[in-house]
């Protein structure tokens, strides 16, 4: 039977900077009776990992500089939040009153740099960067996890971006390790022998948007949620392998 | 427990032109001992609802006009296609070698306007365009399968669509009923009290992804797959709740 199951861990506390994540997560699997087996996929949020990385940022200690004042003006937004998400940054791509959209240092395309300001204790003074390498934090965890469990995995660090053309935010890999980001099919045959014509698969998106059907929005409190059953694929993802690189985006 | 299962119906067959699918689901959720209880979400290619719906189009009945043969010109593509193309859409977005990328008449931005060459009998001589009203279709199914086993489901029509930014393809609902199209959460707040920033999720694309997963592309073997386990959202939803309006499309 072609079948997974997508279980969200529970009794996972609220991160704090400097947390060791792998114990919180196979804590609460053995809580729960799950343990981990080979094959099994975690996706942990982004938003966890930046917080135990301690890449919270106090705005009052953030100083803007004249682009940051001029984007600020544009967009309404507070200048210091757009100093962080210019440092976080490559290139502006789409400015308007309410909208900061820029490619990421990483490579991807999003709203303010994926900073996020929900869930922080400091309120509106406080905001999240996204993790310093999400691959290597991806990846860390892995070893972590494969290392206490003796289970070969994946695991998934995720995200929720806003996206052109449709409404609502989708769920999105922004690390990978241990299993394939992109699937790539060509030269793959339809049943009458015909090369597909959709040859190209997001697979770590499609994963991380599973996860987020019961991972919520709001209270921070699934933060991690095991994908269980699904096909293995190669081990050497990279979330970079999701990013279009601009001139050969065809869509934008 | 928040947890829920993603399950691929087997032996369902090549479908026909005229079938009934409600019949061919149950028979196959009879067979693997499944059944449908309250609250189960099928998700169903939109590819197998056009050949029961006889959307299938021969190129060689296919005159394309003047406006088909420039863009076949510049796209490279078979004029009679791209008459087909043009036909279903309602504005032509992005032209270049390869691609035609345009807002279909049903409100949504893709590649060739959904039309499916592969896995039809037809060769290179064969065209899928999609269902004709894809909520419609999907109510329909749902009804039918509610009479039938006396269940409250959602159904979603599923097809998957490259996209800005990113590489490969992701699952997209281009039908719903039963449920939500898109959760809007404006209003709830975090942990501390804050409004949330993300404040709409595409919830039936996370949907049509999570059943990505065990479709696989190739072989239209696995079009049907059974979500078992989500939590209840109203049952009022449309697919195109989740077009983006161009004028305010921020991302784009």
């Amino acid at each position: 039977m072609v079948s997974f199951t997508a279980t969200a861990l529970e009794g996972i506390p609220l991160v704090q900077p400097g947390d060791d994540l792998a114990p919180l997560i196979t804590a609460s699997l053995t809580q729960m009776g799950l343990g981990l087996t080979d094959g099994d996929v975690l996706v942990v949020t982004s938003k966890i990992v930046s917080k135990a990385e301690g890449r919270s940022v106090r705005l009052k200690d953030v100083m803007p500089g004249d682009e940051a004042r001029q984007y600020a003006q544009v967009t309404g937004k507070d200048p210091r939040l757009v100093e962080l998400v210019l440092r976080e940054s490559n290139t502006v791509s789409r400015v308007a009153r309410g909208v900061l959209v820029t490619e990421h240092r990483l490579g991807f395309v999003s709203a303010n740099a994926g900073i996020d300001q929900s869930n922080t204790a400091d309120g509106d003074e406080g905001a999240l960067l996204l993790p310093e390498d999400p691959d290597a934090s991806a990846e860390r965890l892995r070893a972590d996890l494969q290392t206490r469990t003796s289970a070969t995995i994946g695991v998934v660090l995720s995200d929720s971006h806003g996206r052109p053309f449709r409404m609502g935010n989708v769920g999105v890999a922004l690390g990978v390790a241990g299993l394939s980001a992109l699937l790539d099919l060509r030269g793959d045959t339809d049943l009458f022998g015909r090369r597909l014509q959709i040859s190209m698969v997001g697979y770590a998106d499609l994963i991380a948007s599973a996860a987020a059907l019961v991972t919520g929005e709001g209270r921070e409190g699934r933060p991690v949620v095991l994908l269980r059953g699904l096909p293995p694929t190669t081990e050497s993802g990279r979330a970079s392998d999701l990013y279009r690189a601009a001139e050969q985006d065809l869509y934008r």
